[in-house]
């Protein structure tokens, strides 16, 4: 980064405007970033392009002149390929250039990608959200952030101007396990709550009453109190689709093998939701869960 | 009951006068009642004899006169024998009593103990509760409630004295289906926390700033933000004992396999909790769970 970039608008270059990318390229420059977005899609750029925005022709262009990169991709490979492979990110940022990884990937792969970009000269956070698409829309996210601190200072404005909490949770790749953690909890509470409502309704609870008590108790979380209601009801349309959790608990489950972390609970609802999605159900939201639950029970007439 | 004792102070005979019951029965003292408690161990009446109430010599006696029988035991069997068993409420319970039994127990022996109460003439809640000793203290517990409309509003005074939250969640049994339900749910949030603390910490993440960004969004639990701290300090001073919980869970999982509900994580935590409780961890908190995670990832050394 420059003087002269410094004291004008600094250059974000955008690689990925999907349902989360998209509405953040748009805050980061209705926050008065300089922005240019690529996409494999050329279309997904409309929106930032209408918001001021400057559609990129390549990632080589998008980031040839940025002085920050960021980045919000489908899964590990996908981000390994933007920064280390041909026409990417190394080849083609500036020296000084801070990348920004809002992806949520394998924590190992972030340190690795860190310790690649260190070396040619480059800054490298990992930043993975969650707050889902209204999070992304509101700039209310939560990021998890992991790398060296002055990167975090020198990244904050960015990431205040998509997210309303940032954590700076350790070294590289740390924010990357911190989302782990987020995903591994997430799945493994809907499935409780999956499986206590249909323990209640086989038993003959009536259910919309037993859920405040069980919700005012120690048993209380904010899957049930968001989830809930749309549960009960049957309605399963994302929200956060089976397909990427099932994605994002296979990074949980090998970041926790790599170093021989054991996580029971964990390790079962990854293969539940990846039951889910092998029998189709991966469009679904995660909640959808409780159907299986039902199905397993004998209870599929409930839906 | 009587016209005469209705408009008198009601008569409650309480048995189980434990670290639930005792401050139970004093705070049905206090609120007006007329309370005989017995105990096993007679000592266990001291509290609500300073408070006013009075000492039954035995489970006949305390219930002979009453208008309104309590009873807080450990498990199923105790519920049964001093329901059902010579000497017993039944035996000597008035006919037009109602009985509420707060212990917590299998839904089928409450639907069971509520039919032969029937039999007789006299009424019969589960009434099972969540809140703790403190809860019991402070007259705040939250109450799950199965049986009969007409006995549930009669039950109302009561319930009111020594709780804050009464749900009647259905018919005989109900209440205690949903303490199951939330006693499976509370397990395995603990067991989610305590897995996610062994990624984060075996990663090399700063735990502490992690939680909060975690607790602000969908993976936030009533669990993490009560217990959090103390299992970040691995405090686990009870509380609430793994050696309860692991009876509550056997309930949960025959309350289960009765109906066919399948529930896979539930089950796994009910074989956690054994193992610890079959290891002498028995007497620490439920969220001791920590300790036997961080055991199988060989991070004993962190306590």
């Amino acid at each position: 980064m420059t003087e002269s970039t410094m004291t004008e608008r600094p250059r974000i270059g955008f690689v990925g405007l999907g349902i989360m990318g998209s509405p953040m390229a748009v805050n980061l420059q209705r926050a008065g970033f300089d922005v240019t977005g690529f996409n494999r899609t050329p279309s997904k750029t409309a929106a930032l392009v209408d918001a001021g925005g400057r559609a990129g022709d390549s990632v080589a262009e998008t980031v040839a002149s940025a002085d920050i990169v960021a980045l919000m991709l489908p899964d590990s490979p996908d981000v390994r390929e933007v920064v280390l492979g041909g026409g990417g990110v190394l080849e083609h940022a500036r020296e000084g250039a801070l990348v920004i990884d809002f992806s949520t990937i394998r924590p190992d792969v972030a340190a690795e990608l860190a310790a690649a970009c260190a070396a040619r000269g480059v800054a490298f956070l990992d930043a993975p959200v969650s707050g889902g698409e209204s999070g992304a829309i509101e700039a209310t996210l939560s990021i998890m952030v992991g790398g060296a601190a002055e990167h975090v200072e020198r990244a904050r404005p960015v990431l205040q101007a998509v997210g309303k909490t940032v954590a700076h949770v350790g070294p590289a790749g740390a924010g990357q396990t911190t989302k782990a953690a987020n995903q591994l909890m997430v799945a493994g509470i809907i499935e409780l709550v999956a499986e206590a409502m249909v323990l209640l309704r086989a038993r003959g609870v009536d259910v919309a009453r037993a859920l405040p008590v069980l919700q005012g108790g120690l048993a209380g979380s904010t899957v049930l109190e968001r989830k809930g209601e749309s549960m009960l009801a049957h309605r399963f349309e994302p929200g956060f689709r089976l397909a990427l959790h099932d994605k994002d608990l296979r990074i949980v489950v090998a970041a926790a093998q790599e170093v021989g972390a054991v996580i029971p609970l964990g390790g079962l609802v990854a293969q539940l939701v990846t039951a889910m999605v092998a029998r189709g159900d991966g469009a679904l939201d995660h909640s959808a869960l409780l159907k299986q639950v039902e199905a397993l029970s004998g209870l599929a007439s409930l839906e």
